[in-house]
């Protein structure tokens, strides 16, 4: 056991943890302000029900004995948690419980992530239903998949070991499985009324970039702890997750600039994450100088895919597939032309003299997890609108989902002193005071 | 010295700090819009004074040598911190003076959770000379009785060492301390005008789950931090502070959906809180599926207490006692039946074998607190009231308190784009562009 | 290398690049509702650009041999931070790459704080074009003179060595330097219109105070960090970061209350920072007591700074000459008074018996970095005013500088359910439940 390590783990894991808030913040800025609860509640209810199902079975499921295949792990072995306190229970050199809580918001936040899709319009009910049986039948499989590594004595995921597809942090298992979920939920949803006809603008954009803010920050934990060690590895995946955020930014407000005319605040916040997730499989498998090429091409690329639903017509209403889905696709396959031995978690890849080898392993776990998850999210999908119902009606969804689902409504300015909001009866505080030294001049 | 226990307890005391910010932001966007400054600013207010007392003396009373029966350390052992400086003054395996941090930040967010039940109608100075008795009077030397513990050549309090009820991180001594003082505010101060009759509808519900997403985010530094050392304790009571909150935000929304049809974006947040209060005494003697067990029912038990101030008529205005001190009895009490010696701090408790002998221990414990905290703050409530004053008038609270108190308001959307709030001139971002892949149709 | 000192530099790190959306928080929040965007864009695009440019060429340039004079290190050395991957390229006890990361953000930190003075009136792209140019001209050398120490065959900067002024954290470095720089660029582009005649109110009192909390929880990692150990001097550090914070609410609140009668919770924010930067150079060279007295005298420096201009009439809108460059003389000077060879990092000031010799060497430091940065950023600022054009046209300014540079506004109060503002339909949650124990009176 080592305290370095874990308290690294253990700070990682708060950070991740934060995400899914941040992600709600990220996600309900951009909604209507008729909306925004219900979007936050979507990730509030992940935290809450993912938390109670990972302690249950989800973390057997995912690191328990393989029962086959490296497909599954034995839900019962480890149910609720039994057997995982003692002081001689190691991952690594980690407490097995540390591990064990720096996975289980990984758990969380790929469930939230999907949300983002299906904006407006899904019953609360039905979408805490979808959660459960979403996180059971496809991430906790899909992690055991990804995150699992044979270990002395333990057989773990076949993607991870027998496929050895390099996913450091989760591009596979957490970003293309939530985006292709996204896909498929929107299919199976429909279309917000008014799509593509009027103007769904983001009610609250500094809350957005607050979210981004959140989520670069909680990145560091999701990217730089899956190194599960406090030492080099680390600290590389740390740099490169910070350089490639950056040079995605760059690269989404260029691509405004010269489209558009115009680089936007709303394009800063997503270029950030459209970034962080591209870096998320390759950080601990490339140079710096590698991180800022896939960062950029993240950043032109998912500025671009995000108008495809316009074209296709399909309502991915947050960008859910045009971030996670593109922008996961993009990082890890770009493992295969990037990766370089003189990374601590790397192999030569394409560009480096590795051949091919790396990138038809990257593009088979990426494709394996973008099918399996695409293929069982419309099922369940699908069924859940049959039997109980998923989407909202449509006079409701214009009403409001805060007022209908949640019966709340976000904002009310209303008792603002004086009555008359904005009209503030007095210059107050020190950007007011004219000609004059007085901070409140009253 | 540990450089890994360092870094956790460090990390951790960061976390506890972020926790008073947010609370701010939790109970300031449970207000109405003209007076979230005030109620942000009694936290804020905390931040100030309570951080210099606790280096001029509260430290020394808390930690200091004790004076007699486990009552009270020796204001003047430490005053300014003198002679903690050094290398080799060691806190266990940590610098001395992380241990000073990270107890600093306990204090002055024990004082700021009582400001939620005295909204809108509490003068700010008085507040301010309230928070300094308050903290001198009743925290410091609460912190002593339940957490300096017994050492070589060290006599600690009499909660820890000769009770020896189990409170891990402050169940007793911050949340049914800062509960019952609440309550004793609430009677000295009285009830806002219209409480029970008009609508005091939270102003921004966002900002109260940003709130409670920091404060979970803090609080893995305030549980697992409190192990003070990074290991397996303090993992377990990550886990355990991370499942227990969890249950308890799904106890809290079903507790609304069966009795009201809906479950609110207020009740996750406040389920959250509930969850977090509860675990806090009990997060390293409990397994996992005992943390669900209090967190459920922590959610479940808050969610009905919250009304009772209804019922029995007192302005408990944003549910410190229904929140703090319902769920700070309950997780304290919790322990004697649910503590189990398979976990890191635990023995056993009731269903597990051990009888009533610890159960009682938590009972005394707990009422011992409370009845202490609620009498001296009935008493330095009162003295300021008759003396100072400490209730707002009536007609300025009508106006609103952060015009009368702060000569502020919060917020001026007047200056938005072309002078209409809300009349956007054009849709802007990606959201908004109709049938094509322009991310601005400007 | 050590795990421990490794987590908590990752840790700081990753709390400091969170300062910086912070800090667009905190200055967005102090803007008029129609350029909150453009103002928090600044941030982002230093995340963005800067990021990318430490890697680049901006570490060698600050951590590269010396190329002569402790000036400057050579660009050329790690472009790209070549041969830094390795794990035996260590940093005192850290891998190399984490104590890379640690200063990258720094850098990005650094060129975000000069944005605040020029609020309202900056071409975006001209932002950029400055941002680039002065951290390759201004910032890279400081960080160099101030943060490279001589080690076993390595030759660092002037400052650090050969004057040998104590600045832990960036006294210089960061605030002097960005304040310096702030105050030319104002000169350059001149006052907003309506400067001192119309109110300038901020228009989210709220968002300022969370970014200021979000700014004192990264700054622990800021200062504390910067002991590139997890030890006793990071842990003292730690306890003068809080409580020279502490002390500085309190001045600025007091200076306020005694000369305009209402303490305000922009002050509360102004006064956190003030004590922060004011603390930066000093945090390991002070006793706890010594940290609040240069706290306490930031807060009323700085408040008492802050009305300058007004009466010099030059439009620093954010302050930050009053509080960066004010705060960071009087931290980096304080030192000369207030060190002591108790603390860790410490010499006997003047006040402790060592005469006049530090003193001498923190005034020359902090002169030296005021003039170059003033001077050089004076150059660069009316290169580009006169090449490309910098200052935004005044009708733009009017309009309003969000929908201009960014095609967006901040806010969309419009579509809250109902169609009316605030005219909510019914009262959702707990607060508005008259005589009740319903959460939710639908």
């Amino acid at each position: 056991m080592d305290t370095g390590d874990t308290a690294w783990i253990l700070t990682s894991a708060s950070f991740v943890l934060l995400m899914t808030p941040g992600l709600a913040l990220f996600y309900g800025g951009m909604v209507r302000a008729k909306s925004v609860l219900n979007m936050m509640m979507m990730s509030f209810g992940a935290l809450g029900l993912i938390g109670v199902l990972w302690v249950l079975y989800g973390y057997s499921m995912a690191f328990g004995d393989d029962v086959g295949g490296g497909l599954l792990g034995d839900p019962a072995e480890y149910f609720g948690l039994s057997g995982l306190m003692g002081e001689d229970n190691l991952s690594g050199t980690l407490p097995g419980m540390a591990f064990v809580g720096f996975q289980a918001v990984f758990a969380i936040l790929t469930v939230a992530l999907i949300s983002g899709a299906i904006a407006d319009r899904a019953k609360f009910g039905a979408w805490m239903l979808f959660a459960g049986v979403w996180s059971t039948l496809v991430y906790f499989p899909v992690a055991h998949w990804v995150f699992a590594f044979d270990a002395d004595g333990y057989v773990g995921g076949w993607i991870a070991n027998r496929l050895a597809a390099i996913d450091f942090a989760g591009g596979t298992a957490v970003h293309i499985n939530a985006g292709a979920a996204a896909l498929a939920l929107v299919l199976v949803l429909g279309k917000r009324k008014g799509f593509g006809r009027e103007p769904m603008r983001p009610h609250n954009l500094p809350m957005v970039m607050l979210g981004a803010g959140l989520l670069w920050f909680g990145w560091f934990g999701f990217n730089a702890g899956s190194a599960v060690t406090s030492g080099n590895t680390a600290a590389v995946a740390w740099v490169n997750t910070l350089v490639a955020t950056s040079a995605a930014i760059l690269g989404w407000l260029l691509t405004e600039r010269f489209r558009d005319g115009h680089a936007t605040s709303l394009g800063a916040a997503s270029g950030a994450v459209a970034g962080l997730v591209a870096i998320t499989p390759a950080c601990a498998a490339v140079s710096p100088v590698g991180a800022i090429v896939i960062g950029v091409l993240a950043g032109v690329l998912c500025a671009l895919a995000v108008g495809l639903k316009y074209k296709l017509g399909y309502d991915d209403s947050l960008d859910v597939v045009g971030v996670h889905l593109v922008g996961g696709l993009w990082g890890t396959i770009a493992v295969g032309f990037l990766a370089t031995d003189t990374a601590p978690n790397g192999v030569n890849g394409l560009f480096f003299g590795g051949g091919v080898d790396q990138l038809w392993r990257q593009v088979v776990g990426a494709l394996a997890v973008l099918v399996f998850s695409f293929v069982l999210t419309w099922v369940i999908g699908t069924v859940i609108q049959r039997t109980t119902g998923f989407r909202l009606d449509v006079e409701d969804e214009v009403t409001g989902i805060d007022q209908v689902e949640h019966a709340e409504t976000a904002y009310d300015w209303g008792a603002l002193g004086g009555g008359a909001l904005g009209a503030a009866t007095r210059p107050a505080a020190r950007h007011a005071a004219p000609a004059s030294t007085s901070e409140v001049s009253a």
